[in-house]
């Protein structure tokens, strides 16, 4: 019998659910339209199917211990995802609460970005880390803060939201209502927004033969490696932005090492270079060189499931 | 027989030291100057020296548990202190050591901030509370945090640095040798150079009357009591600054209170109502009205001695 978890991921679109080994090896996986479901209940209801399913079609017999959920504003103590903007059910959902009515076994929830730092001190760039913390540089900018070992929840659960802390005063409009969030300027939507200013002073790059709706990060990352200025300057500022609000972070927590992950991270140097320069160069001079700045080792499609079967086995510790 | 433990400060003019028993009673105290002794070693040897002279002269048996020592720049995992620019002694000081040549019995040193978060969770106002930082507004800015009732040391022993944040883009030189940071605006050496500031561009204030160079944060709260102006914009803009980085902090570590210490956290409401306000006003919506503002509850002139004792009770816990 081989003991196991189940690492949810739920998402704006898709959300992905896995059996995961308790060394990090995702043994089955599936997933399910998110925003399809009226209610929350409903879409627990399906997911709660497809996972029995998934458990029961497996070759060898199975013992779960648990179930662990990544999930937008996911609040670790409610069990809760509250007031989440890209999902389609509203208010405070109790989806820990929904998904025991199925399962009588530990279901334990957080953020996203929380999930993928745990998964990252069980089975990726963490390892044997006590302190440190993940970027997440997707849509926007999620973050998770692990200090003497232990995940930072914050007295209320909702410790980490590095993407909203402000970069630039008085700076871009963000969705929570205040201007210059860090997630407006590095993340995968700020750099497009960062080369869609550039390109109303200068078009002398590749970018401008894209109808501008439709430049994506992705975009910007091909330019950038043909050499295009434009999309070079982008991926500079964006690091300078990012790089001085990790210089302040790091006076506050003093972490071994900042982990960046998610599509914008998957730039590799265009993105790490000048994000460490920025970042040594507005750093207080007793942290300098002293803090690594890693892309993320969890690299398969599915390391989000992974880092939220991680949840399990950190909380069974 | 009675269980306690020392408790020392190491500041820049004075360093003081004293008896104090597990429920924080300050049994018996005394000081010595810092910077009249030659050498580090020579300024140990004579503190040791008088400790055990207040250790013999106590009116009862006493078994001394530990010692406690908060010190500028001090840390934690090193026992030293180092580059502290307010001491004499150059380079990094195995403060430590020098004491274990005197004391068989666990020392335990940090800086000041960190031994204040400390005194504030066994004694003051942070009391069963697993989630809240510190900040102190000395001549400088000193921080501590507090996240799973575990301060946070960080993985070189130096978290804490809030003081040395950008909060003004490009804004007031720092000795730290940066721009801007916050310890240049929030402190009570901070508050006179915005006194300064504002007396250039408009001298109606009684503040006026005393020479430049001899105004203090003291001078300022007198003048705001009585209603001077000037004084309370220096106040409103101090909270300002203040207020919009403890916003950014909260984000970090969601903490359930922030407690403001020392000499600048005196001046009460006129301090504390701006720095709420400012700070409500750049919060994010998830935070707001949740995190409480607190005065220190440790107020006897032995805070300092109190904190640095606690050490001690927190390590043997």
């Amino acid at each position: 019998m081989i003991e196991a978890a189940i690492g949810i991921d739920i998402g704006g679109t898709n959300s992905v659910f896995g059996i995961v080994d308790k060394e990090g090896k995702c043994l089955s996986e599936s997933s399910i339209k998110t925003n399809e479901h009226e209610t929350a209940r409903e879409f627990v209801n399906t997911m709660a199917d497809e996972i029995k399913k998934l458990i029961k079609g497996y070759k060898e017999e199975l013992n779960i211990v648990g179930i662990g959920i990544g999930a937008p504003n996911g609040n670790y103590f409610n069990g809760t995802v509250e007031f989440a903007p890209n999902l389609r059910w509203r208010g405070v959902i109790p989806f820990c609460e929904l998904f025991k009515e199925h399962f009588n076994m530990p279901i334990i929830l957080t953020n996203d970005a929380n999930a993928a730092a745990i998964g990252e001190m069980m089975y990726g760039a963490a390892k044997e880390m006590r302190d440190f913390f993940i970027v997440t540089l997707g849509t926007g900018l999620g973050s998770g803060f692990v200090a003497n070992g232990e995940m930072i929840y914050g007295h209320d659960g909702f410790a980490g939201e590095l993407g909203h802390t402000i970069a630039v005063s008085d700076g871009r409009a963000c969705g929570c209502g205040r201007k210059g969030c860090l997630e407006q300027y590095a993340s995968a939507s700020g750099i497009v927004k960062t080369v869609k200013e550039l390109l109303k002073k200068n078009n002398k790059s590749i970018l401008n033969e894209i109808p501008e709706e439709e430049i994506t990060s992705k975009n910007i990352f091909e330019a950038a490696k043909k050499g295009d200025k434009l999309a070079l300057e982008a991926f500079d500022y964006t690091g300078k932005i990012l790089g001085r609000s990790l210089a302040d972070a790091v006076a506050i927590t003093s972490p071994e090492a900042i982990i960046l992950f998610g599509g914008l991270a998957l730039a590799g140097d265009y993105i790490f270079e000048p994000t460490k320069r920025y970042m040594e160069e507005n750093i207080l001079n007793i942290f300098k060189n002293k803090v690594k700045l890693l892309p993320s080792k969890i690299t398969d499609s599915n390391a989000a499931i992974l880092g939220a079967s991680a949840l399990v086995w950190k909380d069974l510790e």
